[in-house]
């Protein structure tokens, strides 16, 4: 060592994003470089401990290999709800996991270090917030429409967490009180009527002979089938609504939007913008922008791994 | 003068609150006590100067009261939304005002004082947290139900104004995206159902033959009446929509509740926890619960005085 502090000797991060289809590990370096990363399938329905062991083996692979001993500082962030306090995870749609006490096992997969545990849509937002579409503003909704709908908020510069550690859990703003049921046990959520599954599963309903994936009605949209474009008016019109009220309750300028669906492009963005300009009524959230979020899909890690440093003793930034 | 400060020498604060149907003035001491207060009907169709003359008068005839000498503060309050960036209010039911420059006039009333300004709903929470409902929690959403919906967000302990200053404007949350037509420009939004004006418009639609006003539709929901136990029942379903939404998104405790209509008691609270208790079905959110404020109507007086204090160059908490 010659006392020089090189981009190779800084510390590293674990990052580690559980979710309902897939558990993503990597490592992370302090600017956002990705430096090494694996998925694994989520083994929902096979029990607690199996979705444990899946997730620890995964992390204890991604230490295991080369840049493991740099590692100095674990970032964790699961689907919701979590309970931040507790160290707790319940996410909707992992019914294995009810107050999972998922921060305990990482402490087990990487003892004595330091960690920060967050909202799946909490590190998204995080990850706008440094390197994304929600850089250049104080005041934001980070929104995330795939399997379900998750999210985050940026207040006067600063990822809002919340007690609990949920705030920002978009996909469960009640946008039709008369709407369909929703998995949280509420019912006209946006989640209930955008998500990916939810737009398939109208679309199904109401008579859609495809492939019942939000890709397949991406397509036959772009052809001009009214029913697949239907499918996409619909759930533009309810993100749009929870928008617009985010907007007005939260003085928000901007909402970034990711995720699987959002891939689907213009067939999405067109009606999303236009049905916000007729929701959007009030002066001060008529000029609110929507921007697809320029991060790929480890978003989630860099957030993570964003958080952790940030609760280092001595924070990195 | 001795050098001791006794309460009958401390500093107060002119508080003004601007609303579509009545001008408050008043003249706060920084523990609460309202010391002096006016009230005025608003002239809303006279022209944008009218208006202005009666909250002059109303203003100078306070500070010309045997409290007026002192005045060391103004703390103004307005219907939204405003922009208190350009101290501008543009009231949605008072239609003279466009980006009016209240707070141009405020300053010639009050030459040389500091003062402050925010949403009504803002100063409603600065109340609420300081004195009211909300004085023990973290994280709380103000709702005052009148003629309209307004309200405030107090997050961390801090009430969140926003950058343009309407932040908590709640009654434009859309709960309903096939509702009705909103006065904001939009549709659906809870304040198009559920405010005093939009209870008693639907009651009417509906066959309510008796006096189109919530007070007369509580009494005959009291007495059993079907029709006006439905208009409630609605009103309350849009406003437990929007609460449970508002945790979801917010991370929330408690919501405080205020406002003439909600002067009508058990008609509106029981259907509104029984649907909120339908609505909040996510873990985090379970345990919200609804308070009616226990603040009378100077609440909005003293928040703006609370504001005004906490902006004095050496502030008063």
């Amino acid at each position: 060592m010659t006392g020089t502090t090189s981009a190779s000797s800084s510390p590293l991060a674990l990052a580690i994003d559980f979710g309902g289809t897939k558990i993503a590990v990597g490592v992370v370096a302090p600017d956002g470089t990705v430096v090494d990363a694996t998925e694994v399938r989520t083994p929902a329905g096979q029990g607690a401990e199996a979705i444990a062991a899946t997730l620890t083996k995964a992390a204890g692979d991604v230490l295991a290999g080369p840049h493991g001993a740099r590692v100095a500082v674990v970032g964790v962030c699961s689907a919701g709800p979590v309970d931040v306090r507790t160290g707790t995870a319940s996410p909707l749609n992992v019914s294995d996991w009810r107050e999972f006490p998922l921060m305990e096992r990482v402490a087990a997969i990487a003892p004595g270090l330091p960690s920060a545990f967050a909202l799946d849509g909490v590190a998204l937002a995080a990850a706008e917030l440094a390197y994304g579409g929600a850089k250049d503003h104080r005041d934001a909704l980070v929104i995330t429409v795939s399997t379900g709908i998750g999210g985050g908020l940026i207040l006067d510069g600063q990822v809002r967490a919340g007690q609990s550690g949920n705030a920002g859990h978009i996909g469960h703003l009640v946008v039709d009180v008369d709407g369909p049921e929703c998995a949280c046990g509420g019912r006209g959520c946006v989640e209930a009527i955008a998500s990916g599954t939810s737009i398939a599963r109208w679309a199904v309903d109401n008579g859609w002979q495809g492939e019942p994936a939000t890709a397949a009605l991406a397509e036959a949209a772009r052809a001009g089938d009214e029913l697949a474009l239907a499918a996409f008016d619909r759930a533009a019109r309810a993100l749009a609504a929870a928008i617009a009220g985010t907007a007005a309750l939260a003085d928000i300028e901007v909402a970034v939007l990711s995720g699987g669906v959002t891939q689907v492009g213009e067939v999405l963005f067109e009606p999303l913008r236009r049905h916000l300009a007729e929701h959007a009524g009030l002066s001060y959230i008529r000029g609110i922008t929507v921007v697809p979020s320029p991060l790929g899909r480890s978003a989630c890690l860099l957030g993570a791994a964003r958080l952790a440093f940030a609760a280092l003793p001595d924070p990195i930034a």
